[in-house]
């Protein structure tokens, strides 16, 4: 039995994530902060009521203890993770004298640090194998630092740099890493409340879906490895950018 | 009966991208150089004996008359242009002191200039209907001027912001552009001939292969339209770069 | 006696460039088209006038035997070239669908073509003596392709890969080849009558001065050749990007 | 009497960027770590024996308490910060499951977190007196992420996205900020160990003067301000890239 870890497997697209490969025959190992526990298990649980399998591993993901063990775990009760996709964003807009370095640092804490130890854990067990699929999940701010984004660019382009190293150290060795660049809004619980126009705008596609992107993710698993994508953008089509 | 236009249907990867929307259920409308109009019927003529549609439009890509007619055709006889791919190569490499005028603009005509031509005709249609996919292949070149390479980087690199300007006019119009950065060496004859290691390397899935090149692009075809991609790279896992 | 080479010498930035040259004590050897032989002759003469060196060449930058022909005559007659700058702008914008291939052929033989033609003559002659300087001016047209500049950016674009495939190929052997990005309004008798505001914004640096853009490349030319700048934005301080 | 502050001044660069400041008539605020105040004291002392001025401020860059306070004794006992110049850096190469997390964080603190800190600070002042300049020093790895180089490649590109989204915010307050990718070896003690042809490198300009790139910094900060340069590379002349 395969295993999918997702790790920020929080908010709507880390959770069509978990769905999307559990339907793939993955047992989709998902995570996120300990204080969501009981959401996480819903999600785990909705995943087995659809005739999948999931598992739910809350923990802290910039813990490195925690992400050690929780590879550790999976990869004995579970079995083998074939499938390792990082999804946590930390999106906060401060200039750049209010931000604190409590903020600066925790920002990257959480998108860029958990994903080094979930990549570099997920990566341990790969290379014995030789094979595996790691996707890390960036945005418009991974290639831009705009104004008031110091922290949230700053983690992101350090995210795409672990994406870009892993991938040319670990291709050679059957490893597919990439890095995903999602520009525009996504549909989840907070754009929703922002957005006075969004059931017109969902309605019309323009707000990325989730179970879209997730389908993305599965292709690039998919993908012949005589052709594999490092880096793609996904935007709606009404985007401006 | 809708259309799927590939221009420069002459190498591997053309032929395959004809065969896989073919398979898709389009009518494969595929061109060439004329002076190759046998091989381009050939190729139309393996796609119907697969039991799928296709038709040979030999024409100079270069020609602005050529264009127009082979798009209007298609539109009045075969059906509406859903696809437009453009696959027109021209590698070549001269240290710049070595580099005729000819050579020069003859690259531009071939690799840029055409690819102008058929997207604008093909966005007259699509326009006018608000769909259609259109996708342009790249290469490295496209984003990086390699010593020698003046002349290949510069059309190439054109031919991507054409991609980009259009994607970002015609997005909103439900239209999706689409570009490739192909970096490694695809199976073809012509890489055969120069590569004694080639089958090794083939059997290794360590040149692309144009079948899975093509999948690609039926695959950015089919996207969601919530979370269109406009670039993409494609690499075999053991490449460098 | 050593010559400065501006082809494009016709707007503001261009007649700014061969003084600031002309002031380092090299001959300005400036060219436009010849209906603006008028204009070029003037600027010759007020470069003579400040106790300068300058000579006009009138002629189409986009005709090889006229290119070829200049930078024989300079050499021959003035001295060695060392520096050569291309300037020709050719800003248009237009959708897809309204791009004539007219307009697009034009606009890369302006802004492309042309520049290769100059930076392959200097080249001939810079790389027999193993020395010089070659700048290429650029804009955000050649970084990015936005919604109407098929052409523009493409043209751009092209110019800017001619720049990197020669700065790697000739910076060995001691040529320093160099490209600007320049993002902003520049004060030239265009955006006066374009911008109500301009008085103000001139005032206020806001737009780019002809004098700070040549002095620039003065300081690339300039540098030692252990620390070689290939490329840098010019942007006016209050310039959102 | 206006400060130029160097974070960082422990390596050639540093110094020279120190000492080139000084000689604009800058009092040169020099830090490095406490455990080098010997070595920092050495080069206070060698600038004021040139005729110039120069204090010497031993402290921890990454340390919050430390670098507010270092700023505000600047501000206070020496004047206006008209230059803040972030020149720490931290190369170092692991394979990824070589990577630990002490050494990921550690690279990211020195390279990334004390820039933010410094650049922060600094700004605080300049913002309200609506001028300053500050720069980072970047290297290829800013924009490049190489196998093994996960810590050192993100660090760099976070720092990047610092210099970006702070020179968007910042300059309409008339505050110029740049980043340099520095692509080469630079003549320091390290190098010279490294290479046995470093000699020969040195005197055919082949590794990077810090004179050269303190230059560049000074231009820098003197650009006009309606033609600013937010990222230049600075690569010596025999350098493939």
């Amino acid at each position: 039995m395969s295993a999918a870890l997702i790790i920020g497997a929080g908010d709507a697209t880390g959770g069509a994530i978990a769905k999307a490969f559990a339907a793939e025959g993955y047992t989709a190992c998902v995570n996120r902060r300990a204080r969501h526990a009981d959401k996480l298990e819903e999600l785990a649980q909705s995943i087995r009521d659809a005739g999948h399998k999931a598992h739910a591993y809350p923990a802290d993901a910039r813990d490195e203890d925690a992400m050690v063990a929780l590879v550790e775990t999976i990869e004995r009760d579970i079995g083998p993770i074939e499938v390792a996709i990082f999804n946590i964003g930390a999106n906060v807009r401060f200039g750049i004298t209010d931000t604190t370095a409590q903020v600066y640092r925790k920002v990257w804490e959480m998108a860029t640090f958990a994903g080094f130890l979930m990549g570099r854990e997920a990566a341990k067990h790969m290379v014995r194998r030789q094979r595996g699929t790691i996707i890390f999940t960036g945005a418009t701010a991974s290639i831009r630092g705009g104004s008031g984004y110091s922290a949230f660019s700053g983690a992101k382009a350090a995210l795409r740099m672990l994406a870009q190293s892993m991938a040319r150290e670990l291709g050679p060795q059957n490893i597919h890493v990439a890095h995903s660049i999602i520009d525009g809004g996504i549909d989840t619980e907070f754009i929703r409340g922002l957005r006075p126009d969004f059931d017109d705008a969902k309605a019309n596609d323009l707000v990325l879906s989730p179970e879209a992107i997730a389908a993305q993710y599965v292709a690039l698993h998919k993908q012949h490895r005589s052709a594999w994508t490092h880096e793609m953008d996904l935007r709606p089509w009404g985007e401006t950018w």
